[in-house]
């Protein structure tokens, strides 16, 4: 048989080899992430390849678990999450800390619709979540205690009432279209208000008992 | 040609008839709810049928326009609301009565999904809910003035903090599941009381300005 001419291009170098790479990897992450914007988390695979422009076969070599693929696409906001909780925690104004959080991840989830659908959203346990979220709790506690403890936060504020913090958010930002960022700091606004500990407070309904794994459901 | 052997029923008599025409009825605007509740009000019309096990003929016989079949679904509903409105204006108490409003229509909200997809959403201003709606903004305006004149309600309050109310209650009854009322009802005790006027309140971010129409667009 005659030799086949060969209709590949030159060998690439290495760092063109690497440059490729980070590029389709870079790809992917952008259309994982618009896809879970518009889709949720549970989308298909096959559709954030098809958005990405690359088959299915490269994204699982880059990716090779479904969960790999939603830690990394929201690994920057998850880095921020954790940051705005430990700067929190370093205030030593406890009341500022405690609006602080609020204000930020509300903030992040109104410019970024996928981040609600992937942040702390039913993860199998065994992910690299389920650490985070361990931590964000355990955070979360210290941070109301003691804002409690300053007098500045009511006291029947209850830990469940973040992710109801974060479900309202989540509504306003769905529905305001344009006007998303504004209505989410009008909301965090009115409910670090109502958070705020005062003497004329009247008793509230009691706290609804979320757990923050509620928000996965949250379309 | 020979006579054909009739294979029809007996003719029912005009009662039966009529109770026929009532649960067929009944069965639509039943359907309607349960895939508005699901899909949005834009789900289609050939959904709705197939889901009511009647055909888009039937249907459109009962219902000859979109809006049509929208207005008949939520009536009862709708009627709920104005009455809700027109019992706060008559409250002697305008607190109380401004209170009323949001605690009804975020409960009904938090019973009945397909609903807040139906309120007062993206409809043609010709139809019948338009109207509806100018009088429940009309009405909403009276019943804020009332409450800020009586001191009860922050100044800053504005009228399309009532939207932001509407959405935040919809993530929440959306994200809550199972826990839907309790949550919507905490959430709502919270709101109402960083309304109310108190000595103390520092400044708000400024209004979103959201119109009721962005109801609509609320999944």
């Amino acid at each position: 048989m005659p030799a086949q001419p060969s209709h590949n291009p030159p060998p690439a170098t290495p760092d063109a080899l690497r440059a490729d790479a980070r590029e389709n990897r870079e790809r992917i992450l952008r259309a994982a992430r618009e896809a879970y914007a518009l889709h949720g988390i549970d989308v298909p695979i096959s559709a954030i390849a098809r958005r990405a422009g690359v088959g299915v076969a490269t994204l699982y070599r880059r990716f090779p678990t479904r969960t790999s693929l939603i830690t990394e696409a929201f690994a920057e906001q998850l880095t921020e999450c954790s940051g705005a909780l430990d700067e929190a925690l370093e205030d030593p104004d406890p009341w500022r800390g405690f609006c602080s959080v609020f204000r930020k991840v509300c903030a992040m989830q109104a410019a970024d619709r996928g981040f609600t659908h992937a942040f702390l959203a039913r993860f199998p346990d065994e992910s690299s979540y389920a650490g985070e979220r361990d931590r964000a709790e355990e955070g979360l506690g210290l941070l109301i205690r003691r804002a409690k403890e300053a007098g500045a936060l009511r006291p029947d504020f209850d830990v469940s009432d973040v992710v109801l913090v974060l479900l309202a958010n989540n509504g306003v930002t769905n529905g305001a279209g344009p006007d998303a960022t504004a209505a989410s700091r009008r909301l965090v606004g009115y409910l670090l208000d109502s958070f705020r500990a005062t003497p004329a407070r009247g008793p509230l309904p009691p706290p609804a008992g979320l757990e923050l794994d509620r928000l996965g459901a949250a379309g």
